[in-house]
């Protein structure tokens, strides 16, 4: 039977996404699961599945000290991929008491956009700024340079005995030794929760796009070689690009929303942005809007209506052919500006702080 | 043509070592280079080949700085192994005043031994005081545990980049990825005297056993690609095991003379080592020893016999058939038994320095 790979390297990639759940063993999120969990992203189905989410959840429920950890590439601007993952962070130090780790990643900025450790750590500061305006407490959070954090480096060093090439082909495929050498320090991050110096084993919940899977299953797999415990994850949907391109993309600026888009900037990708319009506005008062098509409507209902009412108040309006895409984003729009404006308020004051946070040593 | 492999990670590898220079381009060292240099390791081509050395001995005579450098798996005690690069790097401190770099390979001992860092830091701290004992000077050195500097970690990250599975396979063979990450950290190690926090660039030489070569191939090849001036590289031999073993290896304890060994089996091991002896008394009264196949003047040539005149007195005494095997033994067994008690007393006073030095933050 032909296989096939995901490549979390590449940003073009279309998924099929039931097919994922046949052929790389995820767990749909069953009814009771989501009921738990009563987080709006797993209602929405933008969290589509999951691996040992009920084990982390379980010890989570009984008090048991967890985790859930990520990581940014210090490159560009928060955007509204990056918002997707800090929200679900936040959801679970907030509601479940987790210990958030986040790895920010200069090395691989580095490594893959040639950028100095001085230049990504301007990033660095900003990135943090954002998702501590977000909402993140630093308090339970463990935050860190990639490049300032030794005992990542050490835990890969030590996993590379672990990695054998049969293992890395079938995960990654024949790729460059500095992809393998990446991921193995990804899987450092990932297991850092479960390091003494952290209070040992304890069940680490990662939120990824899809794509990071064969990473997630490389440290699975390292984890329980080094008898630690295997770590969970929540998979969502890659959002797409504003003009509807398969996954926003950090490399074009102009099919990301950035969260420090100028009111200027933020109102004209709102314009341009794919819209589930049809030919003509008689067709579309009668078929109504085809919103499935609607990537304004998928932000919208990713991050910025949260009210389940409100939401399907908006859905209602599309798809009756009641209110058409240019008065619909006239009003939408208006939202998303001003949370944008709070938010980048909110941010400009907590600039000190991630500064702070992320000293070097 | 058939192209020979160098394995740095076989210690059982018999090198015919003229084909090294055609096949690897290794360069003899000139009656010129080996007069500048007055090391009677080179007069006594125990030091045998080169890279570079010309270039690097020319920026030490012009008062440029220099770095010396070189690591040890911190796993068991120094023998005469480790002693024999420990002297080398002393002797270039002392004479040309290259500042030394070593790295105490502790992660590599935790990976290939099972070591833990803890049980590691025992013998780093003891092969460390044993280095102070021989002559290093503290204040010209840097001296770290691979696990506590980070720059070498960055940097092998940032070099992996450079590393093509072409040139990985050219160097090692299809190896494990493991091996990969370990000889990446390595070359981290070859080039951190040249990070900007030492400096930048700067001539850099390394002492090592010709098994080690593919390293400094490895890192000579990044180097060029990160804008780094190559290191330089000085071959010596590979000591012989005490009974005539291709090489003498940590991991067979009665093949190797340790400088921890109490007096008493020190003198249990040297009267068991392999000499020249003929089959006869009366034979080698007739034609003298063989002494091309006797380890034991191996030793004192390597060793403990600085003087030249000395050890041509030894060599005279054996290949004329004047003084056989017992009796040299018993001769210049005392003088190393003598040697041993004195540089574990000094060595003895070591320890806290040592301590002190590798303290870890």
């Amino acid at each position: 039977m032909a296989t096939e790979k995901i490549d979390p390297w590449s940003s073009t990639q279309a998924f099929d996404y039931l097919r994922l759940f046949e052929q790389f063993g995820l767990s749909h999120i069953s009814d009771e699961l989501s009921a738990k969990a009563n987080f709006h992203l797993i209602r929405r189905q933008v969290i589509f599945a999951h691996r040992d989410f009920d084990l982390w959840l379980k010890d989570a429920l009984e008090g048991k000290p967890v985790a859930v950890m990520s990581g940014i590439k210090p490159s560009s601007e928060f955007h509204l991929g990056s918002k997707l993952t800090a929200d679900e962070m936040i959801f679970f130090q907030k509601k479940f008491g987790a210990h958030v780790f986040y790895s920010i990643a200069d090395l691989e900025a580095f490594a893959d956009n040639n950028l100095s450790l001085e230049e990504s750590f301007s990033f660095a500061v900003s990135n943090l700024a954002d998702f501590l305006a977000l909402g993140l407490d630093p308090k339970k959070s463990f935050v860190y340079l990639q490049s300032q954090e030794k005992r990542v480096m050490n835990m890969a060093y030590i996993f590379s005995k672990r990695a054998t090439p049969a293992l890395l082909t079938a995960l990654y495929g024949q790729r460059n030794y500095s992809l393998y050498f990446a991921a193995l320090t990804q899987v450092g991050d990932i297991l850092l929760p479960q390091h003494r110096d952290f209070g040992g084993p304890k069940r680490t919940l990662v939120p990824v796009g899809i794509d990071q899977d064969p990473h997630i299953r490389f440290a699975r797999d390292i984890a329980f070689k080094e008898k630690l415990l295997a770590p969970s994850a929540i998979y969502h949907k890659l959002m797409r690009g504003l003009r509807g391109e398969a996954k926003m993309s950090k490399r074009d600026a102009s099919s990301v929303l950035s969260l420090s888009d100028s009111q200027e900037e933020a109102k004209r990708k709102l314009a341009s942005t794919l819209t589930g319009g049809r030919a003509t506005a008689e067709e579309q008062r009668k078929l109504g809007g085809q919103i499935e098509n609607c990537v304004f409507y998928e932000i919208m209902r990713y991050h910025f209506l949260l009210d389940e009412h409100e939401l399907e108040k908006m859905r209602q309006d599309c798809v009756s052919g009641a209110v058409l895409c240019g008065d619909c984003k006239a009003c939408y729009s208006k939202k998303v500006l001003e949370w944008l404006a709070k938010h980048q308020e909110k941010k400009k004051k907590m600039l000190p702080l991630a500064k702070k946070l992320l000293k070097k040593d």
